[in-house]
């Protein structure tokens, strides 16, 4: 074990604070010895324990924000990585009826073996479940590759990438019956999401934030982050824990992008002070709940949305903004 | 001016983003060779039009914040740091009429050196405005130094010169009659205190933190912050290149304080991304003056302050927390 976790704290994630190896320590639950401290829970577990955290953590998580129920199809947003594969795990293991989808952005190497991960959970793992992989590939169904159709419409790659990825899944989601779309977001990445929105005071998207958004209108699938509660290192560890192989690398096209730099201070501040990003985002969540936002937003939405004119997709354009962007690539090539 | 700039470089503030020495640049006003580079305003300046931006900057704080007018008397609380003394020198420059409220809290070296600082200004500087500095002394006044006063009481060195210090400037406005009390808080300290808040949701202290406090009843003097608009390191810089002696190092009390980490991180987003600091702190204020708060918060005040039963200060309990503290102080010793 202890060589295991040598391994994880150098190797897989480039946080400041890292799972640390426990010699000293016994799990704060069943006293046996430990593998992982959890400051922030002044805990520290042993593997089972850990995961028995960690399943706690996801049913409190999907109870408390009512984000679906054992009888609702559910369909995983899965990259390869770390969140959204051991989301899919949880899930089946919790017994939700959870197939998957991929989307192979087409960028060489990263794509290939981020490929090859999901690949190989859904063979080892998933299918014992009776659970699928959908995969939905870029260059064929979009004609090129992300990195190309951002050179070919002069817009930053992880724009388009979002672009793709909301659309697609969310088209196959209605398309194909599922009740849910859910996403690995983790504690860091809303805690650096809301920072940067606060920082820059943007009161739409502070709005907009939040682990369970409704299916405001026909057309637009429910959508839930049910790993909120979890943060990355947590995350990570499960899945060394549990065996389960990732992509370690970070996308190469978000490299310097800000998210990045929101993590890193927002590391900062939780090693020097354990607790602060969940009380951070989940001190949002309960100011955001006493002013019943969300009620607001799903009327706003359903007073600005209609079916976009090309493909038939909620948009606030006359065409929505998957479309436009197809489009500008067909005008500049023969795609 | 290169050896003063280096000089200021390695020993003045420890920020990342220090002055830079600039050789290639030429002031963007004058075109003459620059002493100073802003990124955030993406601007170099000479001496002279740095000055002049920073005279600039004061004075749209005055006025867009109706802080005072050339009629009100200001006092001005001077601790002997860079922002303080700055803050004492611009307003004379400016032609206001201020005096400054010197608070000596006894902490050996440090309240002897930065004590040293403010007279050395005062004579060299501030005589010949007809401005003078009043001292409080706590170890004469409240009978022991703030150290001996926070281990009497168990209560944190940095609130206890908190208590003191807001209640003997208060005091000193109102019984001397003057119109306004000025602190030398600037853009780092108001965006740390913003982001400390933030991190914790806290409401009340979110509605409280602006440049400019009304005097929301009587026995409450106006409090205003003339530098919101500057940095630590910008004033830093006014301070070397007009020859203002300050005290260079930090209180030895405020070491590892909460506030130090907060403006750390901040300096850390301001590097990868000048301007940040202030497009957080003003975007604060914007969305503060459209919500009205000002209002809300004097009505508040209004509502529930009331004179405290010993001094007569307003307080929101029956007795204030200064009058709390001395009586505390007074049971444990012979004070």
């Amino acid at each position: 074990m202890r060589s295991r976790l040598i391994k994880f704290s150098t190797s897989i994630c480039n946080q400041p604070s890292l799972p640390r190896i426990i010699i000293h320590m016994n799990c704060t639950k069943c006293k046996i010895k430990a593998v992982i401290k959890l400051p922030r829970h002044n805990a520290a577990f042993c593997k089972d324990c850990f995961n028995g955290f960690v399943m706690d953590q996801v049913l409190k998580a999907i109870r408390s924000q009512d984000m679906f129920t054992k009888e609702d199809r559910l369909l995983v947003a899965v990259s390869g990585g770390k969140d959204s594969l051991a989301l899919w795990d949880i899930l089946l293991k919790l017994g939700y009826r959870t197939d998957a989808l991929y989307v192979n952005l087409g960028i060489e190497n990263y794509s290939e073996s981020s490929h090859k991960k999901v690949s190989h959970f859904a063979e080892t793992v998933a299918t014992a479940y009776g659970s699928v992989v959908h995969v939905h590939t870029v260059e064929r169904e979009e004609g090129a590759g992300i990195r190309e159709l951002a050179m070919i419409v002069h817009r930053p790659t992880c724009s388009i990438c979002g672009t793709i990825k909301r659309y697609q899944f969310n088209r196959a989601a209605i398309q194909q019956g599922y009740d849910v779309m859910a996403t690995g977001h983790n504690l860091d990445d809303e805690a650096a999401r809301l920072l940067g929105n606060v920082l820059h005071w943007q009161d739409e998207y502070l709005e907009k934030q939040g682990p369970s958004l409704p299916a405001s209108l026909d057309g637009f699938a429910k959508k839930v982050k049910p790993l909120y509660r979890l943060t990355e290192r947590e995350l990570a560890a499960y899945c060394v824990l549990n065996r389960i192989e990732y992509v370690v690398e970070e996308c190469p096209m978000a490299q310097g992008a800000r998210t990045l730099l929101y993590k890193e201070v927002l590391n900062k501040l939780e090693t020097e002070s354990p607790g602060t990003k969940h009380m951070f985002y989940w001190g949002f969540l309960e100011k955001q709940r006493k002013t019943e936002t969300s009620v607001s937003m799903m009327d706003k939405d359903r007073s600005t949305l209609h079916p976009c004119s090309l493909c038939g997709q909620p948009t606030t354009a006359e065409t929505c903004s998957y479309c436009k962007l197809m489009a500008r690539a067909k005008v500049s090539t023969s795609l």
